[in-house]
Protein backbone atom coordinates (compact mmCIF):
# COMPACT_ATOMS: atom_id res chain seq x y z
CA UNK A 1 0.00 0.00 0.00
CA UNK A 2 0.98 2.96 -1.18
CA UNK A 3 1.74 5.53 2.10
CA UNK A 4 0.30 9.33 1.45
CA UNK A 5 3.36 11.56 2.28
CA UNK A 6 3.13 14.63 4.08
CA UNK A 7 5.54 17.27 4.58
CA UNK A 8 5.28 19.73 7.37
CA UNK A 9 6.39 22.98 8.08
CA UNK A 10 6.00 26.42 9.84
CA UNK A 11 7.08 29.35 10.63
CA UNK A 12 7.28 28.89 14.49
CA UNK A 13 10.45 27.07 14.31
CA UNK A 14 11.20 23.56 14.59
CA UNK A 15 11.56 23.99 18.12
CA UNK A 16 7.52 25.15 18.06
CA UNK A 17 5.09 23.64 20.31
CA UNK A 18 2.78 24.13 17.37
CA UNK A 19 4.71 22.24 14.71
CA UNK A 20 4.77 19.16 17.16
CA UNK A 21 1.25 18.96 17.42
CA UNK A 22 0.41 19.09 13.65
CA UNK A 23 3.47 16.57 13.22
CA UNK A 24 1.43 14.26 16.08
CA UNK A 25 -1.75 14.92 13.79
CA UNK A 26 -0.76 14.45 10.51
CA UNK A 27 0.96 11.23 11.55
CA UNK A 28 -2.29 9.60 11.78
CA UNK A 29 -2.98 10.14 8.12
CA UNK A 30 0.39 9.34 6.48
CA UNK A 31 3.96 9.58 6.25
CA UNK A 32 4.84 12.93 7.84
CA UNK A 33 8.53 14.69 6.70
CA UNK A 34 8.92 17.80 8.65
CA UNK A 35 11.36 20.58 7.60
CA UNK A 36 11.12 23.90 9.14
CA UNK A 37 13.42 27.50 9.91
CA UNK A 38 15.83 26.72 12.61
CA UNK A 39 14.63 29.56 14.87
CA UNK A 40 11.25 32.18 14.32
CA UNK A 41 10.54 33.47 11.05
CA UNK A 42 7.16 34.63 11.84
CA UNK A 43 5.96 38.04 9.54
CA UNK A 44 8.75 37.43 7.04
CA UNK A 45 6.14 36.91 4.27
CA UNK A 46 7.14 34.83 1.01
CA UNK A 47 10.74 35.98 1.53
CA UNK A 48 13.42 33.59 0.31
CA UNK A 49 17.22 32.88 0.47
CA UNK A 50 19.17 34.02 -2.24
CA UNK A 51 22.45 35.72 -0.84
CA UNK A 52 23.61 33.11 1.86
CA UNK A 53 23.87 29.39 1.53
CA UNK A 54 21.40 26.95 3.53
CA UNK A 55 22.00 24.42 5.80
CA UNK A 56 20.13 21.68 7.27
CA UNK A 57 20.49 19.71 10.09
CA UNK A 58 18.44 16.78 11.71
CA UNK A 59 16.74 17.78 14.51
CA UNK A 60 15.10 14.73 17.24
CA UNK A 61 12.37 16.14 20.20
CA UNK A 62 10.72 13.91 22.30
CA UNK A 63 7.96 11.39 21.69
CA UNK A 64 9.36 9.91 18.07
CA UNK A 65 9.37 13.69 16.32
CA UNK A 66 12.22 13.83 14.25
CA UNK A 67 12.50 16.67 10.86
CA UNK A 68 14.74 18.85 9.64
CA UNK A 69 15.89 22.29 10.59
CA UNK A 70 16.91 24.45 7.52
CA UNK A 71 18.34 28.28 8.63
CA UNK A 72 15.91 29.98 5.96
CA UNK A 73 12.64 30.95 5.75
CA UNK A 74 9.19 28.83 5.71
CA UNK A 75 9.77 28.79 1.22
CA UNK A 76 13.32 28.59 1.71
CA UNK A 77 12.12 24.93 3.88
CA UNK A 78 9.01 24.03 1.26
CA UNK A 79 11.46 24.41 -2.09
CA UNK A 80 14.84 22.38 -0.57
CA UNK A 81 12.62 20.50 1.35
CA UNK A 82 10.65 19.18 -2.44
CA UNK A 83 13.84 19.93 -4.66
CA UNK A 84 16.57 18.46 -2.66
CA UNK A 85 15.74 16.36 0.90
CA UNK A 86 12.66 14.61 -0.27
CA UNK A 87 13.14 11.72 -2.82
CA UNK A 88 9.52 12.03 -3.40
CA UNK A 89 6.78 14.52 -4.30
CA UNK A 90 4.66 15.00 -0.77
CA UNK A 91 0.88 14.54 -1.80
CA UNK A 92 0.16 17.18 0.27
CA UNK A 93 1.96 20.36 2.22
CA UNK A 94 0.85 21.63 5.88
CA UNK A 95 2.02 24.50 7.22
CA UNK A 96 1.74 25.25 11.12
CA UNK A 97 0.26 25.20 13.48
CA UNK A 98 0.73 28.89 13.92
CA UNK A 99 0.63 30.69 17.01
CA UNK A 100 -1.58 33.55 16.37
CA UNK A 101 -4.69 33.56 13.63
CA UNK A 102 -3.38 34.72 9.96
CA UNK A 103 -6.55 36.63 8.50
CA UNK A 104 -7.26 39.55 6.40
CA UNK A 105 -5.21 41.75 4.98
CA UNK A 106 -2.23 40.28 7.44
CA UNK A 107 -2.05 37.12 5.80
CA UNK A 108 0.98 38.49 3.16
CA UNK A 109 2.71 39.31 5.90
CA UNK A 110 2.45 35.56 7.31
CA UNK A 111 5.14 33.33 7.23
CA UNK A 112 2.74 30.33 7.11
CA UNK A 113 0.56 31.45 4.36
CA UNK A 114 3.80 31.77 2.33
CA UNK A 115 5.12 28.35 3.07
CA UNK A 116 1.45 26.79 1.62
CA UNK A 117 1.47 29.38 -1.47
CA UNK A 118 5.17 28.04 -2.10
CA UNK A 119 3.44 24.96 -2.34
CA UNK A 120 1.08 25.64 -4.96
CA UNK A 121 3.38 27.47 -7.07
CA UNK A 122 4.86 24.20 -6.74
CA UNK A 123 1.61 22.44 -7.74
CA UNK A 124 1.42 20.59 -4.54
CA UNK A 125 -1.81 20.61 -2.53
CA UNK A 126 -1.22 23.11 0.26
CA UNK A 127 -3.19 23.85 3.36
CA UNK A 128 -1.87 26.37 6.09
CA UNK A 129 -3.45 26.15 9.89
CA UNK A 130 -3.13 28.92 12.79
CA UNK A 131 -4.19 28.74 15.99
CA UNK A 132 -5.52 32.47 17.29
CA UNK A 133 -3.72 32.26 20.64
CA UNK A 134 -0.57 34.33 21.34
CA UNK A 135 -0.26 32.17 24.88
CA UNK A 136 -0.24 29.23 26.19
CA UNK A 137 -2.49 26.58 23.92
CA UNK A 138 -4.40 23.91 23.47
CA UNK A 139 -3.83 22.43 20.11
CA UNK A 140 -6.51 19.50 20.38
CA UNK A 141 -9.09 21.77 18.44
CA UNK A 142 -6.45 22.76 15.64
CA UNK A 143 -5.45 19.60 15.62
CA UNK A 144 -8.85 18.11 14.82
CA UNK A 145 -9.58 20.83 12.13
CA UNK A 146 -6.58 20.35 10.67
CA UNK A 147 -6.96 16.64 10.07
CA UNK A 148 -10.39 17.08 8.81
CA UNK A 149 -8.64 19.30 6.05
CA UNK A 150 -6.38 17.60 5.11
CA UNK A 151 -8.49 14.45 4.77
CA UNK A 152 -10.45 15.90 2.44
CA UNK A 153 -8.07 17.80 0.14
CA UNK A 154 -6.34 14.68 -0.06
CA UNK A 155 -9.52 13.24 -1.47
CA UNK A 156 -10.92 15.58 -3.53
CA UNK A 157 -7.93 17.71 -4.37
CA UNK A 158 -7.67 21.59 -4.77
CA UNK A 159 -8.20 24.03 -7.58
CA UNK A 160 -4.56 24.89 -9.12
CA UNK A 161 -2.40 27.54 -7.65
CA UNK A 162 -5.27 27.37 -4.19
CA UNK A 163 -4.48 26.74 -0.89
CA UNK A 164 -6.45 26.73 2.19
CA UNK A 165 -6.28 28.93 4.68
CA UNK A 166 -7.78 27.57 7.91
CA UNK A 167 -8.10 29.56 11.58
CA UNK A 168 -9.23 28.12 14.42
CA UNK A 169 -10.48 29.85 17.32
CA UNK A 170 -9.05 29.37 20.91
CA UNK A 171 -11.31 27.98 22.56
CA UNK A 172 -11.68 24.19 24.16
CA UNK A 173 -12.47 21.53 21.05
CA UNK A 174 -15.92 20.58 22.44
CA UNK A 175 -16.86 24.32 22.19
CA UNK A 176 -16.23 25.04 18.48
CA UNK A 177 -19.14 25.78 16.54
CA UNK A 178 -18.04 24.18 13.33
CA UNK A 179 -16.69 24.73 9.96
CA UNK A 180 -16.95 28.46 8.11
CA UNK A 181 -16.02 28.61 4.44
CA UNK A 182 -15.19 32.52 4.89
CA UNK A 183 -13.35 35.41 2.29
CA UNK A 184 -10.27 37.11 3.29
CA UNK A 185 -11.28 40.08 5.05
CA UNK A 186 -9.99 43.40 5.98
CA UNK A 187 -8.48 43.31 9.12
CA UNK A 188 -5.00 45.12 9.42
CA UNK A 189 -2.25 46.25 11.65
CA UNK A 190 -2.42 49.62 12.76
CA UNK A 191 1.43 50.46 13.53
CA UNK A 192 3.17 52.15 15.64
CA UNK A 193 7.04 53.32 16.43
CA UNK A 194 8.23 53.82 19.41
CA UNK A 195 11.33 55.76 19.66
CA UNK A 196 14.13 55.18 21.85
CA UNK A 197 17.51 55.54 22.83
CA UNK A 198 19.89 52.82 23.93
CA UNK A 199 22.53 53.41 26.65
CA UNK A 200 25.12 54.89 23.84
CA UNK A 201 22.52 57.34 22.79
CA UNK A 202 21.38 56.62 19.36
CA UNK A 203 18.00 56.25 18.57
CA UNK A 204 16.26 53.40 17.86
CA UNK A 205 12.35 51.77 17.02
CA UNK A 206 10.58 49.00 18.00
CA UNK A 207 7.39 48.75 15.58
CA UNK A 208 4.62 47.84 17.46
CA UNK A 209 0.77 48.23 17.19
CA UNK A 210 -2.87 46.68 16.83
CA UNK A 211 -4.93 44.92 15.66
CA UNK A 212 -7.64 46.82 13.81
CA UNK A 213 -10.49 44.65 12.96
CA UNK A 214 -13.74 46.62 10.65
CA UNK A 215 -17.29 45.65 11.24
CA UNK A 216 -17.75 42.96 8.80
CA UNK A 217 -20.09 40.25 8.33
CA UNK A 218 -19.74 36.67 9.97
CA UNK A 219 -18.50 34.91 6.24
CA UNK A 220 -15.31 37.07 6.60
CA UNK A 221 -12.38 34.69 7.85
CA UNK A 222 -11.68 37.07 11.19
CA UNK A 223 -15.43 37.16 12.42
CA UNK A 224 -16.04 34.03 12.22
CA UNK A 225 -13.14 32.65 14.40
CA UNK A 226 -14.23 35.34 16.55
CA UNK A 227 -18.11 33.56 16.17
CA UNK A 228 -16.19 30.16 17.37
CA UNK A 229 -15.86 28.80 13.49
CA UNK A 230 -12.86 26.92 12.02
CA UNK A 231 -12.62 29.16 9.24
CA UNK A 232 -11.22 27.61 5.91
CA UNK A 233 -10.60 30.34 3.06
CA UNK A 234 -9.50 29.68 -0.37
CA UNK A 235 -6.49 31.79 -1.46
CA UNK A 236 -4.93 32.28 -4.93
CA UNK A 237 -2.38 34.97 -5.76
CA UNK A 238 -3.69 36.17 -8.90
CA UNK A 239 -3.19 39.79 -8.23
CA UNK A 240 -4.29 42.00 -11.19
CA UNK A 241 -6.76 44.07 -10.59
CA UNK A 242 -9.16 43.31 -13.67
CA UNK A 243 -12.06 45.77 -13.00
CA UNK A 244 -9.20 48.32 -13.30
CA UNK A 245 -7.58 47.71 -16.45
CA UNK A 246 -10.38 48.94 -19.03
CA UNK A 247 -10.19 52.23 -16.77
CA UNK A 248 -5.95 52.10 -17.30
CA UNK A 249 -6.30 51.38 -21.15
CA UNK A 250 -7.85 54.93 -21.79
CA UNK A 251 -4.66 56.69 -19.95
CA UNK A 252 -2.51 58.17 -22.24
CA UNK A 253 0.67 57.81 -21.22
CA UNK A 254 2.93 59.11 -23.92
CA UNK B 1 1.84 76.60 -3.44
CA UNK B 2 1.97 73.36 -2.03
CA UNK B 3 4.53 70.85 -3.59
CA UNK B 4 3.85 67.26 -4.35
CA UNK B 5 5.52 64.99 -2.09
CA UNK B 6 6.71 62.00 -3.05
CA UNK B 7 8.49 59.41 -0.81
CA UNK B 8 10.98 56.82 -2.46
CA UNK B 9 12.02 53.66 -1.74
CA UNK B 10 13.57 50.59 -3.04
CA UNK B 11 14.81 47.14 -1.98
CA UNK B 12 18.08 46.77 -3.70
CA UNK B 13 19.57 49.11 -0.83
CA UNK B 14 19.79 52.87 -0.73
CA UNK B 15 23.10 52.92 -2.29
CA UNK B 16 21.79 51.02 -5.40
CA UNK B 17 22.06 52.96 -8.85
CA UNK B 18 18.46 52.49 -9.57
CA UNK B 19 17.35 54.70 -5.90
CA UNK B 20 19.69 57.39 -7.18
CA UNK B 21 17.97 57.31 -11.06
CA UNK B 22 14.50 57.13 -9.34
CA UNK B 23 15.31 59.70 -6.92
CA UNK B 24 16.68 61.92 -9.64
CA UNK B 25 13.64 61.78 -11.86
CA UNK B 26 11.18 61.97 -9.39
CA UNK B 27 12.31 65.37 -7.81
CA UNK B 28 11.59 66.74 -11.69
CA UNK B 29 7.75 66.19 -9.89
CA UNK B 30 8.14 67.41 -6.37
CA UNK B 31 9.27 67.33 -3.27
CA UNK B 32 11.02 63.91 -2.55
CA UNK B 33 12.10 61.67 0.77
CA UNK B 34 14.28 58.27 0.33
CA UNK B 35 13.35 55.92 2.79
CA UNK B 36 15.49 52.92 1.58
CA UNK B 37 16.80 49.57 3.38
CA UNK B 38 20.76 50.31 3.99
CA UNK B 39 21.63 47.16 2.34
CA UNK B 40 20.47 45.01 -0.37
CA UNK B 41 17.12 43.58 0.58
CA UNK B 42 15.74 41.64 -2.86
CA UNK B 43 13.40 38.48 -2.09
CA UNK B 44 12.26 39.29 0.77
CA UNK B 45 8.93 39.37 0.00
CA UNK B 46 6.60 41.44 2.35
CA UNK B 47 8.49 40.66 5.23
CA UNK B 48 8.42 43.07 7.98
CA UNK B 49 10.95 43.37 10.97
CA UNK B 50 9.27 42.68 14.31
CA UNK B 51 11.68 41.07 16.62
CA UNK B 52 14.47 43.55 16.05
CA UNK B 53 14.79 47.45 16.85
CA UNK B 54 14.96 49.19 13.58
CA UNK B 55 17.57 51.87 13.19
CA UNK B 56 17.60 54.86 11.03
CA UNK B 57 20.59 56.94 9.57
CA UNK B 58 21.15 59.65 7.20
CA UNK B 59 22.76 59.29 4.07
CA UNK B 60 24.20 61.07 1.57
CA UNK B 61 25.01 60.40 -2.05
CA UNK B 62 26.55 62.87 -4.84
CA UNK B 63 24.51 65.27 -6.74
CA UNK B 64 22.45 66.43 -3.84
CA UNK B 65 20.95 62.98 -2.98
CA UNK B 66 20.44 62.87 0.42
CA UNK B 67 18.11 59.78 2.93
CA UNK B 68 17.63 57.95 5.05
CA UNK B 69 18.63 54.50 5.67
CA UNK B 70 16.96 51.81 7.39
CA UNK B 71 18.40 48.45 8.84
CA UNK B 72 14.97 46.77 7.94
CA UNK B 73 13.19 45.62 5.02
CA UNK B 74 11.41 47.94 2.05
CA UNK B 75 8.48 47.19 3.76
CA UNK B 76 9.46 48.56 7.24
CA UNK B 77 11.14 51.49 5.50
CA UNK B 78 7.26 52.82 4.17
CA UNK B 79 6.05 52.11 7.51
CA UNK B 80 8.64 53.94 9.63
CA UNK B 81 8.75 56.47 6.53
CA UNK B 82 5.06 57.33 6.73
CA UNK B 83 4.65 56.83 10.15
CA UNK B 84 7.21 58.18 12.04
CA UNK B 85 9.90 60.09 10.06
CA UNK B 86 7.82 61.98 7.70
CA UNK B 87 6.01 64.92 9.08
CA UNK B 88 3.06 64.72 6.42
CA UNK B 89 1.96 61.99 4.29
CA UNK B 90 3.29 61.46 1.09
CA UNK B 91 0.98 62.28 -2.02
CA UNK B 92 2.88 59.20 -3.49
CA UNK B 93 5.53 55.84 -3.00
CA UNK B 94 7.34 55.09 -5.54
CA UNK B 95 9.51 51.77 -5.58
CA UNK B 96 12.39 51.07 -7.48
CA UNK B 97 14.23 51.31 -9.87
CA UNK B 98 14.91 47.83 -9.08
CA UNK B 99 17.49 45.98 -11.33
CA UNK B 100 15.51 42.97 -12.88
CA UNK B 101 12.01 42.43 -14.00
CA UNK B 102 9.37 42.17 -11.36
CA UNK B 103 6.60 40.25 -13.65
CA UNK B 104 4.73 36.84 -13.28
CA UNK B 105 4.40 34.52 -10.26
CA UNK B 106 7.54 35.99 -9.67
CA UNK B 107 6.53 39.61 -7.81
CA UNK B 108 5.17 38.06 -4.57
CA UNK B 109 9.21 37.58 -3.81
CA UNK B 110 9.58 41.04 -4.83
CA UNK B 111 10.60 43.40 -2.17
CA UNK B 112 10.55 46.41 -4.92
CA UNK B 113 6.52 45.31 -5.07
CA UNK B 114 6.25 44.93 -1.51
CA UNK B 115 6.83 48.75 -0.65
CA UNK B 116 4.44 49.83 -3.04
CA UNK B 117 1.85 47.29 -1.54
CA UNK B 118 2.71 47.91 1.91
CA UNK B 119 1.59 51.77 0.42
CA UNK B 120 -1.72 50.73 -0.72
CA UNK B 121 -2.30 49.36 2.92
CA UNK B 122 -2.02 52.58 3.96
CA UNK B 123 -4.08 54.22 1.19
CA UNK B 124 -1.18 55.82 -0.42
CA UNK B 125 -1.52 55.71 -4.30
CA UNK B 126 1.61 53.60 -4.90
CA UNK B 127 4.26 52.46 -8.32
CA UNK B 128 6.84 49.54 -8.40
CA UNK B 129 9.37 50.46 -11.07
CA UNK B 130 11.35 47.95 -12.31
CA UNK B 131 14.01 47.68 -15.39
CA UNK B 132 14.60 44.32 -16.84
CA UNK B 133 18.39 44.22 -16.36
CA UNK B 134 21.06 43.24 -14.35
CA UNK B 135 24.15 44.45 -15.59
CA UNK B 136 25.51 47.77 -16.03
CA UNK B 137 22.36 49.57 -16.60
CA UNK B 138 20.75 52.66 -19.03
CA UNK B 139 18.13 54.03 -16.55
CA UNK B 140 16.93 56.63 -19.19
CA UNK B 141 13.56 54.83 -20.41
CA UNK B 142 12.93 53.26 -16.47
CA UNK B 143 13.37 57.18 -15.58
CA UNK B 144 10.78 58.84 -18.55
CA UNK B 145 8.31 56.12 -17.71
CA UNK B 146 8.80 56.28 -14.31
CA UNK B 147 7.90 60.16 -14.55
CA UNK B 148 5.26 59.57 -17.32
CA UNK B 149 2.71 57.12 -14.76
CA UNK B 150 3.44 58.85 -11.66
CA UNK B 151 2.08 62.21 -13.15
CA UNK B 152 -0.51 60.24 -14.42
CA UNK B 153 -1.26 58.77 -11.44
CA UNK B 154 -0.83 62.11 -9.38
CA UNK B 155 -3.55 63.35 -11.71
CA UNK B 156 -5.89 60.32 -11.97
CA UNK B 157 -5.48 58.35 -8.56
CA UNK B 158 -5.68 54.70 -8.35
CA UNK B 159 -8.76 52.57 -7.12
CA UNK B 160 -8.31 51.27 -3.13
CA UNK B 161 -5.80 49.24 -2.94
CA UNK B 162 -4.18 48.78 -6.19
CA UNK B 163 -0.77 49.97 -7.01
CA UNK B 164 0.82 49.56 -10.11
CA UNK B 165 3.67 47.22 -11.43
CA UNK B 166 5.89 48.71 -13.58
CA UNK B 167 8.05 46.82 -15.49
CA UNK B 168 10.65 48.75 -18.72
CA UNK B 169 12.72 46.93 -21.30
CA UNK B 170 16.31 47.62 -20.82
CA UNK B 171 16.53 48.93 -24.11
CA UNK B 172 17.40 52.43 -25.53
CA UNK B 173 15.21 54.90 -24.58
CA UNK B 174 14.17 55.78 -28.03
CA UNK B 175 13.63 52.05 -28.65
CA UNK B 176 10.97 51.59 -26.24
CA UNK B 177 7.85 51.27 -28.29
CA UNK B 178 5.34 52.50 -26.03
CA UNK B 179 3.17 51.71 -23.12
CA UNK B 180 1.22 48.75 -22.28
CA UNK B 181 -1.11 47.75 -19.93
CA UNK B 182 -1.13 44.37 -18.68
CA UNK B 183 -1.93 41.28 -16.33
CA UNK B 184 0.12 39.10 -14.06
CA UNK B 185 1.60 36.53 -16.26
CA UNK B 186 2.78 33.06 -15.27
CA UNK B 187 6.70 33.63 -15.49
CA UNK B 188 8.12 31.94 -12.66
CA UNK B 189 11.33 30.29 -10.71
CA UNK B 190 12.58 26.83 -11.58
CA UNK B 191 14.55 26.47 -8.15
CA UNK B 192 17.74 24.08 -8.23
CA UNK B 193 20.04 23.51 -5.16
CA UNK B 194 23.23 23.18 -5.59
CA UNK B 195 24.98 20.71 -2.80
CA UNK B 196 28.01 21.79 -1.85
CA UNK B 197 30.48 20.91 1.21
CA UNK B 198 32.61 23.67 3.31
CA UNK B 199 36.05 23.48 4.11
CA UNK B 200 35.15 22.37 7.38
CA UNK B 201 33.21 19.21 5.54
CA UNK B 202 29.96 20.64 6.51
CA UNK B 203 27.45 20.27 3.67
CA UNK B 204 25.55 23.05 2.50
CA UNK B 205 23.15 24.31 -0.80
CA UNK B 206 22.85 27.35 -3.42
CA UNK B 207 19.17 28.11 -3.93
CA UNK B 208 20.09 28.52 -8.12
CA UNK B 209 17.66 28.57 -10.34
CA UNK B 210 16.06 29.69 -13.90
CA UNK B 211 13.23 31.74 -15.35
CA UNK B 212 10.72 29.27 -16.67
CA UNK B 213 8.62 31.67 -19.20
CA UNK B 214 5.63 30.09 -20.34
CA UNK B 215 4.10 31.03 -24.06
CA UNK B 216 1.68 33.32 -23.05
CA UNK B 217 0.00 36.45 -24.88
CA UNK B 218 1.32 39.72 -25.07
CA UNK B 219 -1.06 41.05 -22.98
CA UNK B 220 1.37 39.49 -19.98
CA UNK B 221 3.77 41.62 -18.31
CA UNK B 222 7.11 39.61 -19.10
CA UNK B 223 5.95 39.23 -22.33
CA UNK B 224 5.13 42.80 -22.92
CA UNK B 225 8.82 44.10 -21.48
CA UNK B 226 10.02 41.12 -24.15
CA UNK B 227 8.46 43.13 -27.18
CA UNK B 228 9.75 46.40 -26.27
CA UNK B 229 7.00 48.00 -24.37
CA UNK B 230 6.89 49.35 -20.78
CA UNK B 231 4.38 46.72 -18.84
CA UNK B 232 1.75 48.54 -16.59
CA UNK B 233 0.07 45.76 -14.04
CA UNK B 234 -2.68 47.26 -12.11
CA UNK B 235 -2.29 44.86 -9.08
CA UNK B 236 -4.26 44.06 -5.74
CA UNK B 237 -4.11 41.80 -2.78
CA UNK B 238 -7.46 40.25 -2.97
CA UNK B 239 -6.48 37.20 -2.44
CA UNK B 240 -10.11 34.44 -1.82
CA UNK B 241 -10.70 32.09 -4.90
CA UNK B 242 -14.29 33.09 -5.63
CA UNK B 243 -14.67 30.70 -8.42
CA UNK B 244 -14.13 27.86 -5.33
CA UNK B 245 -16.16 29.16 -2.41
CA UNK B 246 -19.38 26.92 -3.79
CA UNK B 247 -17.75 23.95 -4.31
CA UNK B 248 -15.92 24.02 -0.61
CA UNK B 249 -19.24 24.63 0.72
CA UNK B 250 -20.17 21.55 -0.23
CA UNK B 251 -17.33 19.62 1.64
CA UNK B 252 -18.56 17.96 4.98
CA UNK B 253 -16.28 18.88 7.08
CA UNK B 254 -17.57 17.35 10.35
Amino acid sequence: MNKIRILVTNDDGIYAPGIKALWSAMSDLGQVTVVAPNRERSAVGHAITISDPLRVDEVRRSNGFKGFSVDGTPSDCVKIATQALLEEKPDIIVSGINLGSNTGTNIIYSGTVSAATEGTMLNIPSVAVSLNSFGESDFAGAKAAAKAVVSHVLEKGLPEKTLLNVNVPAIPENEIKGYKITQQGNVAFKDRFEKRVDPRGRVYYWMTGQIIAPDEESHMDHNAVLDGYVSITPIHYRLTNHDFLDELMSWDFS
